[in-house]
């Protein structure tokens, strides 16, 4: 049985409104998509439900709750209402997880241990409440690069870790730009494997040289990580989802959507095999 | 007693040769400095030493040996063989340690993994030639982000594991920059001070945005690295040596060397004191 396939909409951020994303999918004979919110605030909660179901699609990540630290305790209580409400949209749209970026430390202050003090207390807040509305909450531990302006997780240690804080609801996504250069890697993916919290295996590349930290991830196959070999230790960790591509990238957002995916696909089909695990 | 403040040649690298580096550091009022091999090479190894000599100053750093993977098998004894040869220059130069640089992934390959062996290995080869010429090899982890071209060796606790298995004569530089994003940063370094194996702390800032990965290093106090705190960590590892100024910057390249080692030491006083361990 082939290895299901998911595209998430960032992959075709430039290209693609909600609508054209999931048609195009759905015709490329895929079953899910992982989508955005602010993508889905543009043509409104209904018809974006509405396009799922005439589609034959259904939302797989949701992006996203977060950021949620800020210096100020009115906006924070600002920001962790609107991780609520994209909570609950991700719910109504019957998302499998959302995913959940703390941001970055608030107005460049030093505390990156606050940062992550906070990050916990908020996560067990967000936790409940996407426990509540049905949905699970993914934490993805972010490449330690954006450890200033995006995240203070930077490693599956520190998210296993948290998820053991905060119980059965949440889980983590593995994206291999983010971690594939740990050291820890197989063994902290046994870990959430084995606690049964893998909740999504994103896939891109890692170039040499990459030109800009957060907008030059490459296709699978094009960079140096060892796509195949991660894939095999998630399987291996008992990771029954998709693989999921996810590629934030200047150049390829500049291209053919539709070579894009076809691409995609292509290089999917090369690396990712059910057998990997055997 | 005031810190004892190091500045590492590369801070200067545009504008002061081996001879107008040194000079301006005695002049300072330092006692020990920084140095690269391939600034050595330029003047030639006797003439660096009566430089040394003539000013009273001692080395501290040797920056340094590798890279040393590479696919061939010759490639990697002719690397093998200039890393040693490095390691003999430091040594006859009086330096304190001389860095290992073990180099990225050998031509663009995806065995990162293979990489961390035979980066063990060579380390193995290297630190007992660095025992029998009487001085001590520093590891030193770089930033996740220089994985696939730089180094395999990213995180405090790998260094710390590679040590464990290189015995005495191996150390660990810590540089503030490639671990501060590291929630196992209190430990390891507690850790490694245990082992009274930090042999060096260098500083610099991480700064936001962030133009380069290499080249875009931020004066101490102009980012959100809490120096201040780590010092204090260090110190209380029962570290006793130097703060060492290590600063890669296109910025601070372009400015008069005599106002960035004044700035670099005005950021220092107010940021490291001896009563940080209190």
């Amino acid at each position: 049985m082939p290895v299901e396939i998911v595209m998430n909409h960032a992959t075709f951020r430039k290209a693609w409104r909600f609508d054209a994303f999931v048609e195009a999918c759905a015709a490329a004979g895929m079953r899910r998509v992982s989508i955005w919110g602010n993508e889905v605030a543009e043509i409104g909660l209904d018809a974006a439900r509405a396009r799922l179901r005439d589609s034959g699609m259904r939302a797989f990540g949701y992006n996203r709750a977060g950021p949620l630290l800020a210096g100020d305790p009115a906006r924070r209580a600002e920001l962790m209402a609107a991780a609520k409400a994209e909570i609950e949209t991700a719910a109504a749209l019957g998302s499998d997880h959302i995913l959940l970026f703390p941001g970055g430390l608030p107005g460049g202050s030093k505390g990156l241990a606050a940062s992550r003090s906070q990050t916990a207390d908020a996560c067990a807040i967000l936790n409940d409440h996407a426990g509540n509305c049905g949905i699970a909450l993914a934490l993805e531990p972010l490449h330690p690069m954006l450890a200033g302006d995006r995240t203070a997780l930077c490693t599956l240690a520190e998210a296993n870790r948290l998820c053991d804080r905060l119980g059965a609801n949440a889980g983590i996504v593995i994206d291999s730009y983010h971690v594939w250069w740990d050291a820890e890697l197989e063994a902290q993916t046994a870990l959430a494997g084995s606690r049964g919290r893998i909740l999504g295996f994103h896939v891109n590349d890692w170039l040499i040289p990459t030109r800009d930290m957060v907008t030059d991830r490459g296709m699978m196959g094009d960079g140096v990580i060892d796509l195949a070999g991660m894939w095999s230790m998630v399987l291996r960790a008992g990771y029954d989802g998709p693989v999921e591509v996810e590629i934030f990238s200047e150049h390829w957002w500049a291209q053919d959507p539709d070579e894009v995916l076809a691409l995609a696909l292509e290089r999917c089909a090369a690396i990712f095999s059910d057998e990997a695990a055997r």
